[in-house]
């Protein structure tokens, strides 16, 4: 609270705000928080596009070599993902173009993560996540799953877009009246968790995006920038349980989860250096 | 922008906070947007008691000698506060004890300004704004009134006491973690306008009570704390309009303005004056 109150009266001092300038601020973030929903959260949007969100991640899952790193949760993540089979499909049939994730979560010294437990959600083929759709009845461009027992999994997808951040609400008009775009490179967002190692939360990122350089949110890391396989192969996308069959994009990625021993240790060993940094 | 950013990622730097801080602090800034209403502005509450408020205050309404010094707005102004007439009373017969206010509206050379707006308004004798009660159907505690041709205003009101700010949302609750009470001593709120001269929103203090120096949210100033007389004459309470008579406090003072040219020059002269500090 100290710190915080120090830096907040830093913050009036060096800008010297006027007084309809504070009461400006005081209107945008109630209307920050009146935005809010139990399916939309502005004010992690808020705090994603200052670049905070991807500050925390940082300081709080330091990157140990060899494992996937993390990437910003976002504010479309919700509760309810439909739990799916091995190979089934995240999103209804119909939605974009067919895309085909598989892999294998490991720890770090590559011994294979049976029964871990994968949430992976992503906007579909016009940029919009399920929850941006007003008569949204089910969840769509979501699920749940679990490894095998080879730590193995696989599901069907839709090759993701770039789209813009909700630009219907308070930091919409921020980023217009600051002159920032509001847009994210094509992603797929996942969430691993198995008893015994970090949770990560993280996104894969195809390349070839134009504004993977730029993201609204900063979420992009060099490690989660992915290459998709386009497959053209009726067979092979029919056996991969796509009902039209016809080309598919093959997203092909081993998950390296962290000991939470070895996790312990990079986050102390990140946290010495930080406090190094600071007072050098 | 670039301000905020930079103290908002120094903040998360320096204390290190953890994703579950993280995640709590935009639960309650959501709660904090969520529990305002046309009646009810938490994230004033919320500026005034990190002394934002007291701060912005200080910044823009830089003191000028011999002139009423600003305080706090706080979050129970509203704009539907009733026209009083001259002599007429802010309070609804039966509401706490009775309080006399009368003086004169200045400017700093001593000239009375006629027709100056005053907008005044106060917590009732248990402590609570009209908008705290949950049935309240008109405003009450609260009037608005000209002076005459002389400057001069009188009105009757009921006498203040201390209270506490509403406990019942996240800033109550931020106020109990943080060990902090949540008091404000007593006062009294103006806001006076006149065209030429700079808007004057501030507060008077009544003498005595405990908890000026510790008031939850930094308004009281020094020269803000006033005495009030205590009239124990029925005529004279009768002569002032309280139907019951008997005995009354009286508080006297002269609100003094600031002219629109004296009020830049102030606010230059103390610009460059916290600019010479900042580098200093």
């Amino acid at each position: 609270m100290k710190n915080l109150v120090n830096h907040l009266h830093a913050f009036v001092n060096e800008t010297s705000i006027t007084t309809e300038e504070w009461m400006k601020t005081i209107q945008f973030l109630t209307t920050v928080g009146q935005t809010c929903t139990p399916i939309r959260q502005e004010f992690i949007l808020l705090s994603d596009v200052l670049g905070v969100s991807a500050l925390v991640d940082a300081i709080n899952n330091p990157p140990v070599k060899g494992a996937t790193e993390s990437s910003v949760l976002g504010p479309f993540f919700t509760e309810d993902a439909p739990d799916i089979e091995q190979g089934g499909s995240i999103a209804s049939e119909g939605k974009g173009q067919y895309m085909y994730v598989e892999g294998t979560v490991r720890s770090t010294d590559g011994t294979p993560i049976p029964d871990a437990v994968i949430e992976t959600w992503e906007a579909d083929e016009s940029g919009s996540y399920d929850t941006q759709y007003k008569d949204r009845d089910h969840p769509d461009c979501r699920g749940r799953l679990r490894t095998d027992k080879d730590g193995r999994f696989g599901y069907r997808a839709v090759t993701p877009v770039a789209y813009p951040i909700p630009g219907d609400g308070p930091v919409g008009e921020l980023l217009i009246t600051i002159g920032r775009h509001n847009l994210r490179p094509n992603h797929l967002h996942f969430m691993v968790e198995k008893s015994g190692f970090r949770k990560l939360v993280t996104s894969l990122y195809p390349d070839g995006d134009p504004f993977l350089s730029t993201d609204a949110v900063f979420g992009v890391k060099k490690n989660l920038v992915v290459k998709l396989e386009e497959v053209n192969d009726d067979a092979e996308a029919r056996k991969r349980g796509f009902p039209k069959g016809g080309s598919f994009k093959l997203l092909k990625y081993d998950v390296v989860l962290v000991p939470l021993d070895e996790a312990k240790a990079a986050l102390e060993e990140f946290s010495k250096q930080r406090a190094k940094n600071a007072a050098a």
